[in-house]
């Protein structure tokens, strides 16, 4: 008997459940997709701190996307999302923008954090010479990067081209290509899910 | 000529310092302490985005604990952090309780997040029969919780044995002869650092 798949729980709006799909999808997983929201009882007993999303492998439950993304790294060695030099991976695994920010902030609050979050990175990643952040396939930095970005342009209007960043459009925004492809297998869950204010972990 | 020992950037009321400062402690590094906060302005400088801590070593950055952590974890393999079966190395960077409480937050906020971040643990950690978190040597979750229990029962006066506990007191609370030699190195520094409000990452 085939295994079975595993299971993301996951939230459209959520940027940590956006950053886990994009690992799952690089990596070629197959996996089972079931949207929740946090308001969902049955959901409490998969994760008890009811963030999203949570991934169960086998009945295994990780919550906490870096945790996950982490898990998979070790699980899914294809397409690996950490460099072996352990300065680019340590810039991979540090300063990655805060992805709590709900729908419900004031865009002020969110244009703060935002506006820290990516000048702090753009120091960050100053001396990457490279296609993306840290090397010239997308890894752990770009993947979480992406839905922040994501997020900042298309939920909170934010013009980040002409406002803020320099550095991270050469990554990510100038040269979107390849994260696209992986963005694109979005869109049918984002259609699926309800729309509702979620906190990711 | 010796290399420069590597310096960590830290403060006393931090959790998210405190945390390194264990981890550096076990493995034992040799490491140059200096007391920061937040308002100094040649902080800036080392770390853009201004949380403690942050790690240098021979003119490299790393800020965010977990970050640093997982630095240390990789550069100074001896007692490891982590272990290698994957489903206990995901319990134990999962979960970890929020360590951005400041001070000055108010004893219901503070409790709230403890309640509710220590219940989920608790959750996480039942299945678990070791000495510590999720073995028989101290590891990354010890790490993380310590400084947080620490906090909790110093700082908010939080009778966390008689009102939250029954999986961590066994791990961490009834048996923290090894922590408590760690968390001993902390008196002088704590002594010699100022008292102010420090966000940690």
């Amino acid at each position: 008997m085939a295994a079975a798949k595993p299971i993301l729980y996951s939230a459209w709006i959520s940027s940590c459940s956006f950053r886990v799909r994009i690992a799952l999808n690089l990596k070629g997983v197959d996996y089972e997709y079931r949207a929740v929201t946090r308001s969902d009882p049955d959901y409490e007993k998969i994760n008890p701190i009811k963030y999203v999303p949570a991934f169960v492998d086998g009945g295994f439950v990780v919550s906490d996307s870096l945790a996950i993304i982490l898990y998979l790294e070790d699980k899914y060695p294809q397409h690996p999302l950490l460099p072996q030099d352990l300065k680019k991976k340590a810039i991979n695994l540090q300063g990655l923008v805060d992805g709590k920010l709900g729908s419900n902030e004031s865009l002020h609050i969110v244009w703060h954090y935002i506006d820290k979050g990516f000048r702090a990175i753009e120091k960050l990643l100053e001396g990457c010479d490279s296609k993306y952040a840290t090397g010239d396939e997308i890894q752990l930095a770009d993947v979480f990067l992406a839905p922040q970005i994501h997020a900042g342009v298309t939920r909170f209007q934010i013009d980040m081209v002409h406002n803020l960043l320099s550095v991270i459009p050469r990554c990510i925004i100038h040269d979107r290509a390849a994260a696209a492809a992986e963005l694109g297998k979005d869109k049918e869950e984002m259609s699926r899910d309800e729309d509702s204010v979620v906190v990711g972990a």
